[in-house]
């Protein structure tokens, strides 16, 4: 039997792993244990166990005719002590059986031939469970009458004393070490190779590297890497604060407690999140958000406000301050949450709603506070400072009218608000704060160069004022800032490009040769100043961004598209398109993007509009209490302990604030202290 | 006259600056002060001064009909003391005055029009002086009765001792943080998301990031860069140990003292130098070299063996430990220094000379070692290890004879004797060893990113087998090490590509859609064990470097070419070529390389055969003595200067090492302490 089951699992190993597609992330075997082997967790973070056992009907995997066994079992044991059965360690009654059926591809070959394989499931789940011991624990499967699945958990050592008041975690949305080297040869003046100002950034004391990538693919999104930050534990593409089961519903998957849930739990902080996308936007979502897509914009933003109505799990009770884009799922409607008008939903919750930077900037400190500036994304920094005219193109009123959003505030005004609000609200408890550059990745995604640098010198720049506003405070020296991203693309600068010689060459391959790489990069003309141009941007961005020997440089991952090099000036760019008449899965280059420019054909599967994220690890630049810990290499999960640890939120009991604000160790029913269910 | 000298500076800054092509780097008025304004000295540190008067004769910038001032001034003031001129301050003779002309075209309009500017030029050179005082000197140089041209020097301060008695510097030749995490990928095992083992650079306590740009263009190149890295002085594409002049001679710029000539004159201690490149290559060679142009190679040997024969500076007395590729400058010929056999003259200074790597790891500890084990750069890992047939191929011999270098030593090999030979000369001494992976960036160019990894991953085992290697001989507390690079490639990994449907497809179109992005890219194959693949590379490479999903990864930079994906079996990539009878300048796809991949045109000149160089800042890696000072964002000169303090070569006096060893502060002429002449 032994022997049969390792022929088994190396063919399939074989035939499926490392694949395009796979049957279920995390579980290479037809056993699924969720969280799966090798997760670590945070002493008395809250989190549920599925466990699946898959039955292939057909495909390389077919297995026992299709029927998954409903008698599996399952154990705990923690290091060397007993081995228990999950009900019996969490004290928990036996779950009830769980079936359905899903179906994948094998590979593209099968996809072509849509040949899907089709999956039967039996599962159980476990609902909000803790382990407050530190140690290592295994987990064991045992299906189809000899089969195991295990996997080991390793729960970190307790840090509950609280070393930093507050955090403050800036993300640059898809922001790499090429970029901010980029952004700074944009906005800072060299003389003979010497900087004569620096970025923000660069004056961090502390730099490290994260690894961005998911639990069962190497390539992450915004989602899943926002959730390991947020969680310590990597996910799946789409996913948020759950590890990814096979089932239908988006919403039942096993979840996991996120930073600001333990902190409101824990310390009763305040916390808010601010950025420059929709709010319902993976990265300032994941703070609240446990599900398998991402894009369920409506129920997210219910969750952020009140918390899960499906399930009983830690409450945050709203955010204290909330600023960004989005509109769509405050207005009732399509997109918002069962069409409720979400707008009032916050207001019932005693929020001030700022819809412009007027209102945001008069908004009382004390009060909790919703900001939402226009309708999808902000427009990104170059549009709401250099080429203002494109903003009245567009159609994205926050209340809902027709014409454009005018007033619109900058990640720096949404940022220093936020921590005046939290400040305010969060007093003796401190306060924790994401402040996402948004439009770093989604300009990238375009290979709208200049306007990802452009939001790239705006988070800087707004680091530069949160220092300045902290210090005014008289609260730096007890907060935490760290800056960094959740995943990478694929840019660098390779030299200049003469836009002059460019625009009057005639063909393609000419026009290639106004890029001028090593010596003829020449010096950037970007920070020299220009008669005739001043946009009064202030010492932190270029002082013309439409100079004639612009950057030249690539994401190497790339649609179809053209090349000209240099800023846009009508707007964000539209690289590829679909052709009519023909499939609206298969782009080509955007005859209107770029006319001038040469063509260059894709390196990405040609269902792809956009340039794809990449895999390099990303810089983290800490400063204050605990900055010590962020130097070096690790994982993205590592960023979420430093901070929980630096927060004081690992806990061997499960401690909780009580309605009064005190803190009360360990209200939970819980067991004999290896694990708890509440 | 003050306005006319400012609308022509400003006629001449609107037409010329941050050009494509430069008058003079560095020098965008007509009066040139070299080293230029901005630039940081160690004290103690040796240099040239040169002044030069430039009188274009045609184009935007002619003036005074192109008859230059010849009768210019310099002066030098330190921090507010007396103006005093260049050689009464040093306590020189005044040099006696060179004339040349040169020409340049302003812009690619001009080159395409062949209508250059000429330039005539005045200049004095004052050779061989230094600063021993900390503090900010002015140099001024006036001309053209009115002219100014101000250069601010700093001296840094004072550290003069030695905390680490070894250094060892590994620079991984065009290794970005990208690459570095897509070797990882490649090597390492993840299980759900978590790395079981990681590179050797993952574990380094210290992680920094260093901007690579040149003193007068934005993208770097090896020479100027491995420049910047060994002296603290940046320079010019090609240039190495010297601040770039206008002059027609290669080996007259005004030059600057490097870390291993200062150790040897400072302290006596051992250095040597391990390449997979040839051994005259940038990175290895401006260690000794002193030059304009890189490519003087035969020269450059004469230089690191026996030091300048053209002007008096400080000798090394040739490297102990010398270990490389590029017999073609040792062979008696066409490639070395005066058709010598350097062979034969590096044995005559009694070095031990090892064409194998049976020879090598024979080789005395106690002696002086040469080693030269091929003609060209060494064959890369791949070759050496996996595709060893493809050895076979080459005309390499490190003898000249026409057949093949087969018994080759690796980077590990190379570095690891080095350190032998190196221990035991320097003694109680010390020594600094620089160990380059240089095939990172030659594979890169031509796109070949396995080969690239395979050296990457080369590189992180050797410096794994280094900290072992100190650990046993009891030297590694009291040895730095530092991993670096020069400047990076647009690299960057974006997805998997399952070779197998990319075969399958007919046209370049479907092809691109074996690309999976995203959840699609899956898992690393490359760590998976393949039934009848077995390379025996041991743990920190491979399992298998050709699975069918492969990584799919780009540079952002390309000529035209093929992608496929996958590795290329039958040796390095050759991207693009030129067409029978078309321009040998004019470069196409090459129809041999990838013939059944997809066609990329490309986004760089078409005269490029490769990728190029990138902008982005590189990691620094750190352990060991003064390892806390690597931390954070600094310039490429910055890491010579923090070498230099942690081996205590910035001294206050011209302190030299005399015969018998023993070392002896100020022997040299010099004047009152400000600076000094010898």
């Amino acid at each position: 039997m032994r022997s049969t089951v390792v022929l088994c699992l190396a063919a399939s190993l074989a035939s499926v792993s490392g694949q395009t597609f796979q049957r279920l992330g995390t579980c290479p075997t037809l056993g699924c244990v969720l969280p799966p082997d090798q997760q670590d967790f945070l002493p008395g973070q809250q989190f549920d166990i599925r466990f699946e056992v898959h039955a292939p009907k057909n495909g390389s995997e077919a297995f026992n005719g299709g029927v998954p066994d409903e008698k599996f079992t399952a154990t705990i044991q923690k290091d060397n002590g007993r081995t228990r059965s999950i009900a019996d360690f969490f004290n928990l009654k036996e779950p009830s059986l769980e079936k359905w059926t899903f179906s994948w591809y094998e590979d593209l070959f099968a996809q072509d031939a849509k040949t899907p394989s089709v999956v039967n499931v039996a599962s159980k789940i476990y609902r909000r469970v803790a382990l407050y011991e530190p140690g290592t624990y295994k987990v064991t499967l045992n299906y189809f009458s000899g089969k195991t699945t295990t996997a080991e958990w390793v729960v970190r050592p307790i840090a509950n004393k609280k070393k930093a008041k507050n955090v403050i975690f800036f993300i640059g949305d898809g922001m790499t070490t090429n970029m901010i080297t980029a952004a700074r040869l944009l906005a800072h003046k060299t003389i003979n190779g010497k900087y004569q100002t620096l970025l923000a950034l660069d004056k961090f004391p502390v730099l490290g590297h994260q690894m961005t990538h998911s639990i069962d693919s190497f390539i992450t999104d915004s989602a899943n890497s926002a959730s390991a930050l947020y969680s310590g534990h990597k996910s799946t593409v789409n996913a948020m604060g759950v590890y990814a089961d096979s089932s239908p519903d988006l919403f039942d998957d096993p979840k996991v407690e996120t930073v600001v849930e333990l902190l409101v739990r824990i310390w009763g902080s305040a916390w808010g999140a601010v950025s420059t996308a929709f709010l319902a936007d993976a990265t300032p979502i994941a703070l609240t958000a446990h599900t398998r897509s991402r894009y369920a914009y409506g129920p997210l933003i219910e969750q952020a406000l009140n918390g899960l109505g499906n399930y009983s799990w830690t409450k945050t009770n709203g955010p204290d301050a909330y600023f960004g884009g989005g509109a769509e799922q405050f207005l009732a409607g399509s997109g918002s949450y069962l069409g409720k008008d979400y707008y009032a939903e916050f207001a019932n919750k005693n929020y001030s709603i700022s819809l412009n930077k007027t209102a945001l900037l008069a908004a009382p400190k004390d009060k909790r506070a919703l900001g939402v500036f226009c309708r999808s994304n902000l427009p990104v920094w170059l549009e709401r400072n250099i080429f203002k005219d494109n903003l009245q193109k567009l159609s994205n009123d926050p209340a809902g009218g027709k014409g454009a959003a005018t007033d619109l505030p900058g990640l720096k005004e949404m940022t220093l608000k936020a921590i005046d609000v939290l400040h305010t609200r969060g007093g003796n408890k401190g306060f924790f704060l994401m402040s996402e550059a948004a439009s770093i990745d989604k300009q990238m995604h375009v290979l709208d160069y200049d306007r990802a640098l452009g939001d790239l010198l705006e988070l800087d720049d707004t680091v530069q004022a949160t220092i300045e506003k902290l210090k005014s405070l008289g609260i730096l020296d007890e907060t935490l800032i760290v800056v960094s991203a959740d995943h990478g693309h694929g840019f660098d600068v390779f030299g200049n490009a003469d836009t002059k010689y460019a625009a009057a060459q005639g063909d393609d391959r000419k026009k290639r040769n106004a890029v001028g790489v090593y010596q003829n990069s020449g010096l950037s003309q970007y920070t020299v100043p220009q008669e005739g141009v001043s946009y009064g941007t202030g010492a932190n961005f270029p002082v013309n961004w439409d100079p004639r020997y612009v950057i030249a440089a690539g994401l190497g991952a790339n649609p179809d598209h053209r090349e000209s090099y240099g800023v846009g000036k009508s707007g964000p760019r539209v690289p590829a398109t679909t052709i009519p008449g023909k499939s609206s899965d298969d782009l080509y280059v955007n005859p209107t993007d770029r006319p001038n420019g040469f063509v260059v054909n894709g390196t990405l599967p040609t269902n792809e509009a956009q340039g794809v994220h990449s895999l390099t690890d990303v810089p983290v630049f800490a400063t204050g209490p605990c900055q010590e810990t962020f130097g070096g290499v690790y994982s993205n999960i590592d960023v979420f302990y430093k901070i929980a640890n630096c927060l004081g939120l690992a806990h061997g009991t499960n401690k909780t604030v009580c309605d009064d604000g005190k803190s009360n160790g360990g209200n939970g029913k819980y067991n004999d202290g290896h694990g708890g269910h509440y």
